[in-house]
């Protein structure tokens, strides 16, 4: 896998985001989260629709965030992605979103291995271990 | 069917849809459109999952928006439905939306019944005929 | 003060805010404590465009959430909101997300109080402390 | 200017833009319109923000959309941006969202140049003009 540690991808904040106080409204950065997973697991060689369709699918079970600055319309912005722990059936990233070197958010998400036949939670399967790679 | 003519749905602005200039984001008019469709056919007995539920949906395939004014954080508000034309397989609704009697915006949508098991566009249904009521 | 503890403040799922798994995504449940907060605040005697117009707001600095189950398109669901805690400048909810009895998701959210001329955090004003109520 | 013509923009389908339907739903095609819209002025060599910062804004009054089919999570597309008229205080923008080639949407809006210190409409000003390039 040649995906870099730790992993960057960029925000690009939409205007409709920013709300009248001028900054980012809270609700948004579940948004970048959840782009930023897709982004880290497909430079890991799984597109989340290639997951779908073989019949798996991650929940998020719990998040936890932590707001250190505000993000403006335009400010450019990225979001370092990293393993925290893999379990049997979750697995934990930590997110850290930085505009220019400044630290805006950090954030910790549990995810589930789900299969999407409404069957429930599932052993993590093999190609998303290999997408996730090792805790970093 | 007891509903009133014109029927009324309140809009309720979220803090997240106001945009820095602090006026509601554009975007967010077709959210309160849907949410007064919605309401608009339950008040006419025809619960919008119900609907899903029988097999049936429906999809925007036009509309038009015009903005008089705008709308700001708690600024009370609502939206009148009514049916502008009624089709075989679509029907046009219009809306207008108002604040304290100020016109902020009129809209019309063109919606077409469709089926949900993907086999495409059929004649309205019974019940979503019922529900809609007569061209007002 | 005359609201009820715990304070409940009803959920109505946008047909918009569930994805194609058929729940309502992660991100959708910051709306519902913003507009939970909201709500909770202005039936303390506080509407929230008024303490911004006095000068004040609150920005979220801190928040878990605690997912125990799905909400679906319909479901009938609310927000219970406590006040944990009590701090100088900044104080923390508690939010409990349930349908029809069943607890879908459990939360807690840090705010800092802060004046709205870009001059930071401050005490927490007479007018919020009073709409807060005791810790509970 | 070196923009091209047509000017294209990629749409990049958020997975929570998906209704359960599996398709987009309707209100986020205008952010896409947003996206291609500062786009489009940022390749003429106007970014957003700087016109924000130079007491100029674009609002819109006007729009209409037709939808010719679906998009899909993970769907690649892209959106059209031609110049289809141009007055004194107001513009008018053409927008063809394809798929793979596959028409999705067209649609056109209408802006007015307003100051953004409250004084309402005025004309477009020359560095907007310069962006917006010639009819096309």
């Amino acid at each position: 896998m040649s995906r870099p540690v730790p992993f960057v991808h960029p925000v690009i904040v939409r205007y409709l985001e920013v709300d009248q106080q001028g900054v980012v409204f809270n609700m948004w950065y579940l948004a970048y989260l959840d782009d930023a997973l897709t982004a880290f697991l497909s430079a890991g060689g799984l597109r989340y629709r290639d997951m779908l369709e073989s019949g798996y699918d991650v929940q998020v079970v719990h998040t936890e965030l932590d707001w250190h600055g505000p993000l403006g319309y335009g400010d450019p912005a990225e979001v370092q992605v990293g393993v925290a722990h893999i379990g049997r059936t979750s697995f934990k990233l930590r997110f850290d979103v930085l505009a220019s070197g400044r630290r805006v958010l950090n954030a910790s998400t549990v995810y589930v291995a789900m299969r999407t036949d409404g069957s429930g939670k599932c052993e993590i399967p093999p190609t998303l271990l290999c997408a996730l790679g090792p805790v970093t």
